[in-house]
């Protein structure tokens, strides 16, 4: 089955300079290269949390979107929105995941100790904020991508997987 | 001083057919090996968030029940719910205990990222939510075993031991 | 530019004997010695919520506050309410930097799980919750040391920061 990807670019610069965008782009190669059956669209949106919000909530509100990835505004600058804008969306947070996601990024560097990213389940799409930077985009996709199958299986009630994994 | 215990099995099929759970009984006999002075009540429900909400809800109110444990509904499915059940009642988050399981957890396996169990205060009642496998239920009690006690004691304010250790 | 701290013991038994203080004392030396343009106020609370609450609040709406450091009242004990109090004062929480400070903590000793501080930003103030022994003060600092000047600057939005490390 097809897993149907929205990547989502929060920054200002990159919305009144597309070609500046290099996560965007990046994360929609690693789906490419990561999944034989994925279909991916993609936006770019300024650091506006109202803008940012409506987005997801068309793309939650599709049913059709498996996974959210965003890229930028999960640091501490006062225009930093992205989590602020994603959770009132979120019906079940992924608290795990999103620790699993921090640990590597602190292996990493410290300074991953600025970000804010959170994951949640939302209807039936599960959105993960990833930080704005392409090495940061490259680093989380990694810690993720095997586990973005299985979490879709799960989400769509494969109920052989489920009854397996029991958790 | 006696500890009692209660132990929550979330699972719609282990509800249909009782013999089926095994995390549930398992941590009953964790329980009693790992403590002299415990008492433990156990119960079964499906993975309906209204129905755990109310034994939550009950156990909480008796005023006599140390801890909960559940087992099961932690994770990606879309009938798993234990966290959105649990969380309303949560007085006082434990974000460090959480942690502490979660972190024990993705070092076994990284596809503990897909539970998304928590811990927290009820009243007088330290709540812990655990995956539904019998091997994750094995390995967080055993993160929390030593630790249940001094939780104990702090949480019934013996003042003796909060000021010693003034967390 | 000079950095203004605030620091808060909060500690019933130092509210009512304020020699008893140490983990205060001991942030506002660590912070004289880590930076040169430091200024630094403190006070000591009991740990009441509502009082609590009001001098966080006096010290963000000052807006020229840019850390705060709570020490106490982060445990599992009746009284310890430092997170509650601060939680909903709270703009936009700041996720890996509790965990960076959890999981040194808990490198230090497994009961650090029983811990529950936050961090977060209100206005243009960064709040940290320390746990209350001047052990764990010490330990806490050093994580966060490093990564204070930055936050500083991104969170002030020296626009030159913020692009380079585009969080
Ligand atoms: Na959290």
């Amino acid at each position: 089955d097809a897993i149907t990807f929205a990547v989502l670019t929060i920054s200002d610069s990159c919305y009144e300079e597309p070609a500046k965008d290099r996560s965007g782009p990046r994360l929609v190669t690693l789906i490419g290269e990561s999944f034989d059956n994925a279909d991916v669209i993609a936006s770019v949106l300024p650091d506006e949390r109202d803008l940012i919000q409506r987005e997801l909530r068309k793309w939650i509100d599709r049913g059709d979107v498996h996974i959210i990835l965003t890229t930028g505004g999960t640091g501490f600058a006062p225009r930093d929105v992205t989590p602020e804008a994603t959770r009132p969306l979120i019906d079940r947070e992924c608290n795990q995941l999103t620790l699993a996601i921090a640990m590597a990024s602190l292996q990493k560097t410290k300074f991953a100790a600025l970000s804010r990213g959170i994951c949640g389940i939302a209807g039936n799409t599960l959105i993960l904020n990833f930080p704005g930077s392409e090495k940061a985009v490259i680093e989380c996709f990694d810690v993720v991508r095997d586990l973005l199958p299985h979490a879709v299986h799960l989400m769509r009630n494969n109920l052989r997987l489920v009854q397996r994994t029991h958790a």
